[in-house]
């Protein structure tokens, strides 16, 4: 068996990396357990480790540890690509592989399986869902998520406190290209009724400066000082990114780099600036941290993230060759999920978005029902405190 | 007595608050304890509360609560402001005075103390330390650095593991004005000689952009990748500021804003990007998170705070009329500290420095003193799991 990353890291994309591992130790069909470095790179490269090697220690603490720590990629591969790889895979006998990536990794692991056929290479094939943009059809949610959540809920609880102790304008930039659950999961930091943040703006709707403008009027007009949660991905109603697309700089699935830079929140805060007389208006972009940050995780995610590793690992063992490993949430009061197989083509690609349902009428705010959504699978978080302001009577 | 908050806020700085409140408790001498809200501009518009009426829990919940939550303000009183402040006072009988703040914050209540003799209005006037820039003369250390320094050294921790995944540059910059210590904070993150960050840029070293370039070159000849941690208030030889000074919008202090805008990581990304042939060159800006994250705190600092507060309260009821207080660390192997009145003059306006024993001859990196005085700040860290990497010999 041969497993590997790819794409963005999580907090969590180990805990699906050692439940495989784990899982696969248990099954006479799987002798060796190796580890390709740096996704489907590590197989042109022939840069493999031997995972069945690693003490449970390791595996453990590898589990705990954000990022993908087999090392990631972002690339496509050509029918050529891989040809090469089922040459170099044969001479290892390697009949399982695992993908654990988001959409794009889907894609490459879509590609790999039909060429397989084509080529008559007997192996099984199987992606396993990853993403904290949550943006994976036939998911309810992803691994990762979660986590991710969990940071953007924490980051906006205490931004919150920083703009309410220092009014003003403040716009925090959230990952999330098409899809805007990572950015509506700031509505979860709200816990008294001013809360910020006050407004929040998805890719699922088209992003109006003038219209923005009006709103952090309104919001600074009614509370003293408004906070801004903004999707990367926001566009203008033709489709158009607000964000300049940094001299079409692209990866090889044809995406547009967006994180890594502090532009976007930069352009919104001096929206605010020219149009406005408001003071003290700051913009912070989330970055990298939110996906990869140290000791902060959903347990819950992180369960799930494991349990997803495992799956794969029976699934391919007992059933079909190919597929991606599904996280469907049964229906009920009480939060439950079971793990599915479904079909490669089917979670390729294509990214999913938050339901309408989740979105408010005024496309600046989420539902109560994103909120039933998603507040399972962030974690209890901590209650703010708060002075009950117990006003001293004016003296003479 | 009057107690208030000014200044940037921090994980911890209502540790003090709550540290004061309950020590003032214990005191006959103080029979009301009022909190004005926004620091001075609390007191001119007689905004105040009574924290007397506030239930232990509250003010527990509130302990643990980030940013200040009577609310800040950035405001250095004219000799009228203080005139009005005393004539509000005198109504309420205030004869305890205590401001929780920076540097700016001590000149603050030194003013207020020094209008305060001139008008023979009689009453004690104390300083709390805090920042979490760490840059207060006469201290060690300040409450709130320590809980930053944690958040910096997690968030360097995750974003290494996520550069060592997605190979590349990597650009982060970091809080603290003139001092470089929660930049420096950084090193902590290191546990395998391979980790970020690789480099270190202080604001206590002029930078020079060629000798950056240069630096991030040689870094990713050797290790394929390159993490950096740059504080936001690097300048050039000159000390004219890399970031450009944003239309010269400055607060009461002077204070040029540094944070809350992604340029300067965008500046020095592009310095990459056009002079090397390095792929992947990302910036994040950690902002307003590194001082006010739900969450995340060192409990040394926690610790440290609350006394702090405690000990404004017994040297203002026993001892002089006025002071900061300051944090001690005693000699000896084991970590220990005092808390010392010292005068408000030695702490106010002018700020502290990175000594030179703490940066390395390079410039570009802290040296083991500083790892060792930190170290204790920040409490223990969590470990990061790595594979042995065992390689799977080639196959034929």
């Amino acid at each position: 068996m041969l497993i590997a990353q790819s794409g963005g890291p999580t907090m969590v994309i180990n805990q699906s990396l050692i439940g495989a591992i784990k899982e696969a130790g248990r099954h006479p069909a799987i002798r060796n357990i190796y580890g390709s470095l740096h996704g489907i790179q590590g197989i042109l490269d022939q840069d493999f480790i031997d995972l069945s090697r690693e003490s449970d220690s390791t595996l453990e603490a590898v589990a705990v540890t954000p990022s993908s720590m087999l090392g990631s990629v972002r690339k496509k591969p050509t029918a050529r690509d891989c040809q090469s790889m089922f040459t170099i895979m044969k001479r290892y006998d390697i009949r399982y592989f695992f993908y654990i990536g988001g959409n794009d990794s889907a894609e490459t692991t879509l590609i790999i399986n039909e060429e397989a056929k084509r080529s008559h290479y007997d192996f099984r094939c199987y992606h396993i869902c990853k993403t904290i943009d949550n943006d994976l059809r036939e998911n309810d949610h992803t691994p990762g998520f979660g986590s991710g959540a969990r940071f953007v809920a924490l980051a906006f609880m205490g931004d919150n406190l920083d703009n309410r102790a220092l009014p003003g304008v403040k716009i925090n930039i959230v990952m999330g290209r098409h899809a805007g659950f990572l950015t509506a999961a700031s509505a979860l930091a709200r816990q008294y009724p001013d809360d910020g943040p006050h407004l929040i703006y998805l890719p699922e709707r088209s992003f109006s400066m003038n219209r923005f403008v009006a709103d952090v009027k309104r919001v600074v007009h009614q509370h003293g000082r408004c906070v801004v949660a903004v999707s990367e991905g926001i566009a203008d109603h033709r489709g158009k990114p607000i964000l300049p697309e940094n001299g079409g700089r692209v990866d090889s699935h044809g995406n547009v780099q967006l994180s890594g830079t502090g532009a976007l929140g930069d352009i919104l805060a001096a929206e605010i600036e020219e149009k406005t007389k408001i003071q003290r208006i700051r913009a912070d972009t989330f970055g990298y941290l939110q996906r990869s940050f140290v000791g902060i995780y959903s347990e819950v995610d992180a369960r799930e993230a494991r349990e997803a590793g495992r799956k794969a690992v029976q699934f391919a063992v007992n059933g079909s060759h190919h597929g991606s490993v599904a996280i469907k949430r049964k229906p009920g009061k009480k939060y439950q999920v079971t793990y599915r197989r479904v079909p490669l083509k089917n979670v390729a690609k294509e990214t999913r978005h938050m339901p309408d349902a989740f979105i408010a009428d005024g496309g600046n705010d989420v539902t109560p029902a994103f909120i039933r959504y998603a507040t399972p699978l962030v974690g209890k978080l901590p209650k703010v405190g708060r002075f009950r302001n117990y006003r001293v009577p004016p003296a003479q």
